[in-house]
């Protein structure tokens, strides 16, 4: 595989369990499973997309202590993964990051647990990370209830729900996204 | 597939990141996150392992909350996945409890991010777990720094580790359940 793929944790905007849109807090443990997450299936980046620069302030806090107080010394596995974090306040502004770095080719792909007349299958979009060529993709997950209905419409691709057994899928954002990664990325 | 498959998540024996036997304290998300898993993935229960009452004690005002306090009205979906956890102080108890429950065979499954003789690929063991009728399966996740080697001998069979791209594997638990659930028993 040589394309390079990103991840953006969407905190704005996303619904609430009333399908309000709202900015949601960051809650800490997304940092560091995600963070682990991108870092075990080669991800380039893991942006964590929030407007607020209060909020901006407390996870670099967060990974500052993690990457150069008492966390680096008690578990360095943490902080190898945080260097994949960064933080950007939009979509559009993650979107500029890549082209900048990496000209050329960048494909959204939104994940959602409804479906979309353009959703794809994981082993559609596995074969095309993996066949295609020194492309940029990125995957965007929202926190909450899920991205915001024109944030998706935005994207290029929107993936399948994930099913399991039945009909419950309220899975956690962090789950998802290890599920989806392994799915799209693991090594079969 | 018309098997039966449990649960649990180890507290004692594990070891701490010097390799030291210790008993973990429980997180709040790893009660939330891997019930939700367990839920979407039609696990018949969710053990927490943990021989202390006070621990018991913490785990029972957590799990009370989301079923019968404001949590339940808050937030239905996470009631309907606590429904699932059982505590349990010891793995022995809770190989007790399923065989009480449902007598026959039991085989017990260990995962572990190092590998051993026995152990199996996922794909091996998807294709029991589909294959063969009426058999119990129980899961076993350590947390802290993995289960204790005692603990995994004693295991019928032991998973083969999670591989992504490169040398980096440290998961959550939390993310390691839900990769583990999607590769056993996701809809494929």
């Amino acid at each position: 595989m040589t394309n390079r793929v990103f991840l953006g944790l969407v905190h704005y905007p996303v619904y609430n369990k009333n399908m309000e849109l709202v900015t949601t807090s960051v809650t800490n443990l997304d940092i560091h499973d995600i963070a682990r997450c991108a870092m075990t299936y080669g991800l380039l980046k893991y942006y964590i997309i929030h407007p607020a620069q209060t909020q901006q302030r407390l996870i670099n806090e967060i990974i500052d202590h993690w990457q150069s107080g008492y966390g680096a010394i008690y578990n360095p596995d943490r902080k190898t993964a945080l260097d994949l974090v960064d933080l950007q306040p939009t979509i559009e502004k993650v979107r500029e990051k890549i082209l900048g770095e990496y000209p050329g080719t960048l494909f959204t792909i939104a994940t959602d647990a409804r479906i979309y007349p353009n959703t794809v299958s994981y082993k559609k979009m596995r074969e095309m990370i993996h066949t295609s060529e020194q492309k940029n993709y990125l995957l965007l997950f929202g926190t909450g209830w899920g991205m915001a209905k024109d944030a998706i419409a935005e994207a290029d691709i929107i993936l399948e729900p994930i099913y399991g057994v039945g009909d419950y899928n309220h899975l956690s954002v962090r789950s998802a996204v290890a599920i989806i990664l392994d799915r799209l990325l693991g090594d079969k």
